[in-house]
This record gives C-alpha cells, sequence and structure tokens, in this order.
C-alpha cells in the first residue's frame, strides 16, 4: 500500500486538520469530528446535516457552506460516524427551527443518525430524518438492508440546503429531500477496487480485463463481474439500469452527474458524459444541469457513477441557488 | 490498460463533445479542438490564451471562462497542440487589443506557440507570450530545455485572467504573467505511474515500496527514487527543495497549492496540506489563499504537486477578483 498519509490510524485527525488550515470559512472540530460553518446558526433557519464515513470525500465535508449544509460529520475510513457527532452538531448549528439529517442508506449509518435524532430530541432539537438510497444496481447488499444510497446525496444536499436558505421549515424541506431522492437513480462501474488505509491491500481483487458492474462506494460487490468494452457500451449498460427503474419520458427535464470514483482522470468523465448526453437525446430528455468530476469517492477506485434525477421546476430554481462550498460553488 | 474510453484515438474528441455537452457557457469547436467562452471577444479586453497536451485536465479547458482564459488549446494526450489550433483561437478571442499566450515549458509547446504568434502576427494580431517554468525538480528534462511548467500556470491563469478582465493592457498584463511565474516554485512525487491511452501501458516502474520523487507531468523522471515514507517526510523533502530554491522570510504572504496528480484521494490531499501548513507555520510564512484539489493532473498518476507562490497584494487581490470557469469558481 502507498499512500500519502503519516499513519492509517490518523488518517482522518490530520485530514481534518487540513481542512482547517485551509478553509478559515468552516469551523472544524478536529477532536469532535464535525464540519461546520463559521458563525453560528442563523435565527430562523433549518439546520441541515449529513455525514457519514470518511473516504468518499468531497463528500460530505466538502458541501458545507452558505447554500448547502450546515454541518457534515465525518466517520473514520468506510465507518459510520457517532451519535454523539450528529448530536454535537445538530447542538451547534440548531437555530431552534429544527434539523434535518440527510442520511445515506447504510446499516451503521442510519442507527447512529436514528440514536443522535433521539438524544438530540431529548435536548428540545427537533429532527426530521431522510434517507437516500439511488443506487439501482442491488437490494439489500454487504452492507444495506434495502438500496444503498450514493450519488444522489449531493443532489439532496444541494437542492434542500438551498430551500432551507430560503427560509422554509423543517417539514418542507424534510418533504424536498425525499421528493429529490424518489426521483433520483444512480449506477456505477469500478475498473480497480479501492485500498482503506486501515486495510492496507484492496477490498477485492479485478482483473485485468474485467470491471465491477453495479459497484458499491465501499467496493461492495454490484450485479456482475464483466470484460471491459468501450466507455459506449458501457454507458449503455448503466443507462439501461436507470432507465428500467424510472422511466423517463420525451421533454422530460434531468441533473446529470458523472462522478468519478476517486482515481478516474477527469478526461475519461467528459467522454462518459458524452455518452450519457448521447442515450439521453436520442429519448428526447434534456439535461437541464449537470456534473462532471469528483463528488462521491470511493477513496482510490478508478471507475464512475452515473446519477439521473428526474428534476422539477422546483429543483432546477434550487439547484441554481447561490451555494457557496469548497466543492460546489456558483452564484456567491 | 483499463480505461473509460471508445478507443485510444478518440479520447480528445469524444471528451471535447462531452464538455461542449456539459458547458453550453462554452464555445467548444471539437474538430478544431478550440474551447473558448462563448459570445466572442469582449471590446478592448486583452485575451489570455493556454493550451498544451492533454490529459492534465481540468487544465486548460476547466479554466475558460470570465476572469481567467479566454480560450483553450488541447492538444492529443501528452502532445503539444499545433500551431494552427493557437491561431484560431486568436482570431475567434482577440478584441483587437491582443493577445497573451500562457505557455508551459515544454520544447513542443514552445516551438508551436511561438510559430502561432508569427501566424498571428501576420494577421495583424498582437502576441505577447509568457513561460511557466516553474517545476524545481530538474533542470532540463526529457521533454524540455530548462525549467518545467507544472503547478504555477494555474496561478498565473487565475491573476492574468482577473487583470485582462479589469482592462489592463497587453504589456501590463504580460509583466503580470512574468511576475507570479517568478514568484512561483513547484516540486512534485509520484506514487504510480500514468497510463497514456495510445501507449496502453504505464509510462514507468515503480516498485510496490518506492516513489519518484521531483517526477514530471508526464512521468517525466525526477531527481531521486525513494522508499515511500510518512505523508510529513515526503512533504518535508519537498519543501525542502522549494525552500531552497525560493528562500521565504517570516511575515511573507503565499499563495498555496496542493494539487492531486489524478489518482489521490481527496483525503490525502488534506493529509498533505496539513504538513504543509505546519512547514510555513515554523517559517512564520503566512497561507493568505490556498487551493486543494486536481488541478494539473498527469491521467491517472497517483501523487502530489505543492506549488507555493510569493504573493504581493496586487496578486491577492486579482486572485480573489470574480472567476467563472467549470475547474475554478467564486464571487460570480
Amino acid at each position: 500500500m502507498k499512500k500519502l498519509i503519516n499513519t492509517p490510524e490518523s488518517v482522518l485527525d490530520d485530514a481534518l486538520a487540513g481542512i482547517a488550515a485551509a478553509h478559515p470559512e468552516l469551523a472544524v472540530d478536529v477532536e469532535g469530528r464535525v464540519i461546520a460553518r463559521a458563525g453560528g446558526p442563523r435565527p430562523g433557519k433549518v439546520a441541515v446535516i449529513s455525514g457519514g464515513g470518511s473516504g468518499h470525500e468531497p463528500l460530505h465535508g466538502g458541501f458545507v457552506g452558505p447554500g448547502m449544509l450546515n454541518a457534515a460529520c465525518p466517520g473514520e475510513v468506510f465507518t459510520s460516524p457517532v451519535p454523539d457527532q450528529m448530536l454535537s452538531a445538530a447542538k451547534a448549528v440548531d437555530s431552534g427551527a429544527g434539523v434535518l439529517f440527510i442520511v445515506k442508506n447504510y446499516t451503521g449509518d442510519r442507527l447512529n443518525f436514528q440514536m443522535a435524532a433521539e438524544l438530540a430530541e431529548d435536548e428540545d432539537i427537533t429532527v426530521e430524518t431522510v434517507l437516500v438510497d439511488d443506487d439501482v444496481a442491488v437490494r439489500d447488499s454487504t452492507w444495506t438492508a434495502g438500496r444503498r444510497g450514493t450519488g444522489a446525496t449531493v443532489f439532496v444536499e444541494k437542492i434542500v440546503g438551498a430551500l432551507a436558505e430560503q427560509g422554509a421549515d423543517l417539514t418542507t424541506v424534510a418533504e424536498m429531500a425525499k421528493r429529490v431522492n424518489a426521483a433520483s437513480r444512480s449506477f456505477a462501474v469500478a475498473l480497480t477496487a479501492c485500498t482503506a488505509p486501515a486495510a492496507g491491500k484492496p477490498g477485492f481483487d479485478l482483473p485485468d480485463d474485467e470491471i465491477e458492474v453495479g459497484v458499491g462506494i465501499h467496493g461492495e460487490p454490484g450485479r456482475s463481474r464483466e470484460k471491459i468494452r468501450s466507455a459506449k457500451d458501457i454507458v449503455a449498460s448503466c443507462m439501461d439500469a436507470l432507465l428500467d427503474d424510472q422511466p423517463l419520458a420525451a421533454g422530460e427535464e434531468t441533473i446529470v452527474m458523472v462522478n468519478g470514483l476517486g482515481a478516474t482522470p477527469l478526461i475519461e468523465l467528459y467522454v462518459v458524459f458524452n455518452e450519457v448526453a448521447a442515450v439521453l437525446a436520442a429519448k428526447d430528455v434534456t439535461i437541464a444541469r449537470s456534473l462532471v468530476g469528483n463528488y462521491v469517492t470511493s477513496l482510490d477506485m478508478a471507475g464512475v457513477s452515473i446519477t439521473v434525477c428526474r428534476a422539477d421546476a422546483d429543483m432546477l430554481s434550487l439547484w441554481d441557488a447561490p451555494v457557496n462550498t469548497s466543492a460546489l460553488r456558483w452564484g456567491a
């Protein structure tokens, strides 16, 4: 294993110290493992909090800032954060208007966020929780009962972050989070396995001419192991999986993310985006907004995920609202 | 070789088509291989153009937009663009106020941009050229006479792009480009080699426990082959190389970029940034602004480059000016 780290045990602490050094606009509690906006809560605004295992950066810390998250709780690499982190984050950012927890559907994350919600209610903080479960590849997997939560998390955090910024109440914000999740589907393909620092070796074996189709963001198995093919053919498989699960009609508008899993060159992501655009254009489906880059990664895994959200006018308007985070920034 | 491509020959065309599909705010000439801002030249504004071999994305196409480049000319992967591309770009974006070519110091790039400048002058377009040569690792290398141009290109393009936006004339803009280059130093370390699509195999062999210290952005050899060490030790070597070449005094202000070479997880880049910040803090040198992420990549190479610019007040003010490109965006 070759990594730019000091020790496997210190990766998260060292990275959080680096985030604190690089981003003075954030309040980073290295010991307590909470990344929040500096300046505390804004009266009347619903606070939006997310979190999960580290190793998926920029998710979630890179999305903390005006127009998106109020705080993020990073666990150890590929390990759920503990309830104390979410409780501490909730206490730090709640203005009295309540807190939305955005939780990717992994068993550990669900349980720990649920416990945190109970602890927060004990302290008179109102909490709503939304589960993100957009990955159509498998139902029930190594780490999850039901579908895994992956790329749609970015869409939920952006759109709901904008809505909360506009002053919507907790019920309205939670409702929109569910709408965005329900409208989004993801599918991923891995070209290589990733290596978690504590494991010291790749999470699975993948021969030199094969890809894992439907892979999860921790290297969980997908639907099938297949020979590497052209980008066009790989995208066709992914889009078939997405559109089988959520058909799109001519004239519908979408937000599309072509997301690198960590070790994929950007030039390849644009090759993939071109194929995605061709598939949707052939169905007269419009890509109204898009992201191409590394947003939800799996450490050093090579591969790509594709997320398609069937977007209504409200979602597009909230998507366009100003956002000012380290990983997503426009209009601000 | 496993890559998300159709054929090695079509990578650039397919990626350019993807860029065009993802970024309607750009005018992408796929056939002519020019990425320009949509909307044509703005009267009185100096046009800023850069370019070079592909495989370093988001450099340069990701930096085209208000506040930064007017156009970028991508060559084939790791291959200089041809003079016709720069000429075509110059004709498309020159407003009559002249054109600045920002050229990384590689022999092919120098020669082709020089020829393009002569062709442009024949068409009554005034051209100034600035060479970027910030990499302190080696003097004269496989691809270069003199120092290689790497990370500082981002600083030059951002700062000079802002100055041109403010209406400065060509001489002033070119002068600032030289100042930023002269104030900047870079040094890189590779953990793995990269694989160019046309080559089909890694550009060099690197054992499982070794790193290439002082590597170039095409995998050119550096100063030494060493055993992998802690991030702290690796950063100490890099910073020694940077500060030997350009000592920094207590109280001085810098812009620092910790840049992933393509396959490095963002969490590791923050670990590295933390160590860089510690080295500079120990010298009472201020990191006034910073970037942490993938800005000048080498396809799927794992590794990091560190760029430090000794920044004066003008540079910091121009750094803060609005920029609106796919890879760098703030205040807009």
